[in-house]
């Protein structure tokens, strides 16, 4: 299915999530883990149209979400990176949305740079990450 | 705020919404209302983009929903049938809203004709509006 580029700019303005989850784990170094996903959810009526995100985009997954809903998602920090963020810098969102996602590059950077194995660059991210997803932060 | 086409029919395809409501009204010839309207809801964070559509689309009122929230809602049978409808026919929505859509039109064009002032046609209508909104039913 072909999508267009502001197509999928609009789409993900309304569906489409960038978050961050920071969880515990106690294998990691520094005993937490942190989890970049760019995700966008439908009906499974729908589902033809996370495929086309997927084919668009040339990475990710489509799985089932809850109930009778898919996602499609990626969470690979090179696709992220390499292909997510570059397409939204170049056709920035228009919602307040853009400015979550301004959040989620910037963790991205960090963990390519290995930040995160480090107490102050996990400390820094974890700052980062509790003004995402914030109603009143944006 | 310059909105393109495509973001637009993206943006609704996530975010919009084609209602059809039928009321109960003393006053009407049948007894009933029917009220068709194209909304799109957002935070209040976004109105801008709200104002955005109004702008492209020439017609409609933005508007306080609930909470905090801003509703663009057009109305006019008029506006709806000469400058929504002839939009998503020549740029269908991509998700199942389209039927939702197209069921919308369908009611539109009756109301043109006067068909909710007979009662055949006010029944025709009803049918319609009994399939729509409804998740089971697409």
């Amino acid at each position: 299915m072909h999508l267009e580029t502001q197509w999928i700019v609009g789409f993900v303005d309304g569906e489409g999530c960038f978050h961050v989850r920071v969880n515990k784990h106690a294998s990691m170094v520094l005993g937490y883990q942190v989890l970049p996903e760019f995700t966008v959810v439908q009906h499974e009526r729908d589902v033809k149209l996370l495929h086309g995100l997927k084919e668009y985009f040339d990475c990710g997954v489509v799985r089932k979400n809850n109930g009778n809903c898919m996602a499609y998602r990626v969470r690979s920090l090179d696709h992220l990176s390499n292909k997510i963020i570059p397409f939204f810098e170049k056709h920035p969102l228009k919602t307040v949305k853009n400015i979550e996602f301004h959040k989620f590059k910037r963790v991205v950077l960090l963990m390519e740079r290995g930040a995160h194995l480090d107490s102050s660059g996990l400390d820094e991210i974890r700052g980062i990450v509790e003004k995402m997803n914030r109603k009143s932060a944006v």
